[in-house]
């Protein structure tokens, strides 16, 4: 399978790229908005890997080529620029290839972070808005620490919460995020549900911020 | 210390008074809007404990006198009568009464449930905004499954989220909880952040809905 990480030099983007690469077979493939910067992601990742006795090879591309080559596109950008990634890739994208949204919007204050979603509800249902008819849409990795996941020191345990309207697409990103080492993908049902699913992430960030040694903190639903 | 459940015939009401009573040495008030069906359950819970070797005594009271008595007083209503339950309490407390909400506002639909906050943004507000001034209002317990705390079989290790904005009640409720067995008590931050935190009632609700063996799901934040 071909996975395109578009956004794939930020935070929650390295650490896909890592992890998939380190404990999958798939071909990974690197977008950015700037084609020189996926390529210099590239190296660092594979430099990273390769101290670790990883022989892996990404590709580095910018979003468009990389959604084009994809059959799973992962809008791995900040909130802000999901809506303009969704149409800048959007006639490279077909009934065969799985959009998904790990974004997440929020609003900080002196308490906490606190979960501020676009009008139609969650930032998952505005991708499935924007993407062309008949894409299918998947949230997944919405909770999930960047720092604890792109430190490939750290062995986790950790949940992502999967949500879709689309019931073979939704498995397949489950499947595949349970190849990932110590990730168990759950499913939050359809894409209507996705406002509780997005709203754990500044959740967690709150948790980390008014607890002593919860930095980088996940969740697991027991 | 003493700890009024008011609603404390109700499910969440029936597990905090059975695990209390088990894992600590606390007074225990059951608190209803009808005393008769307050004895009832205190005979019952009794009856559980008993079987079980706890030699425990509850007191049955309206709600108005338990919470009276109390130190404590734990909102376990349904939250569409949160509002009515701190209004005929009220001049029962002061600022010696920490107040407790674990209700969180819901509505259903054919995809699950989804948070529905009151207008000012949780419920865990709505309780501080009706409560007497400087009665301390401290959210705690919204994201137990209620089968599971009711349950004395059931060995758990979960965690709850506890917010509040007046850190020595928040400190105490945090203490209280982590008495219950199994049972760990995180700091979420002010009453502001509550929202995050009652929005996970819904969430696991819907996790349990849409996974295998997972009923009665809660969260470990790990």
């Amino acid at each position: 399978m071909r996975i395109a990480l578009l956004g794939g030099t930020g935070d929650i983007g390295e650490g896909l790229a890592l992890r998939f690469a380190r404990d999958t077979d798939h071909e990974l493939l690197i977008g950015s908005r700037d084609p020189e910067k996926a390529r210099e992601a590239v190296s660092e990742y594979e430099a990273d890997l390769e101290h670790r006795g990883v022989d892996a090879t990404l590709k580095g591309f910018v979003n468009e080529m990389a959604a084009d080559r994809a059959d799973i596109v992962v809008l791995s950008v900040p909130p802000y620029h999901v809506g303009d990634t969704v149409e800048a890739v959007a006639d490279r994208l077909d009934e065969d290839t799985i959009l998904v949204t790990p974004a997440v919007g929020m609003k900080g204050d002196a308490d906490g972070l606190h979960y501020h979603p676009p009008g139609v509800g969650s930032v998952s249902e505005l991708v499935a808005n924007r993407a062309p008819d008949g894409v299918p849409v998947v949230g997944a990795y919405h909770n999930l620490a960047a720092g604890k996941l792109a430190d490939l020191d750290v062995t986790f345990d950790l949940d992502t919460l999967v949500v879709g309207d689309d019931a073979d697409a939704k498995k397949l990103v489950r499947d595949l995020s349970n190849e990932i080492e110590g990730l168990r993908a759950l499913d939050a049902g359809p894409l209507a549900n996705a406002a509780e699913v997005e709203s754990v992430t500044p959740l967690v960030i709150n948790i980390a911020k008014y607890n002593d040694d919860m930095h980088d903190v996940g969740v697991k639903w027991v």
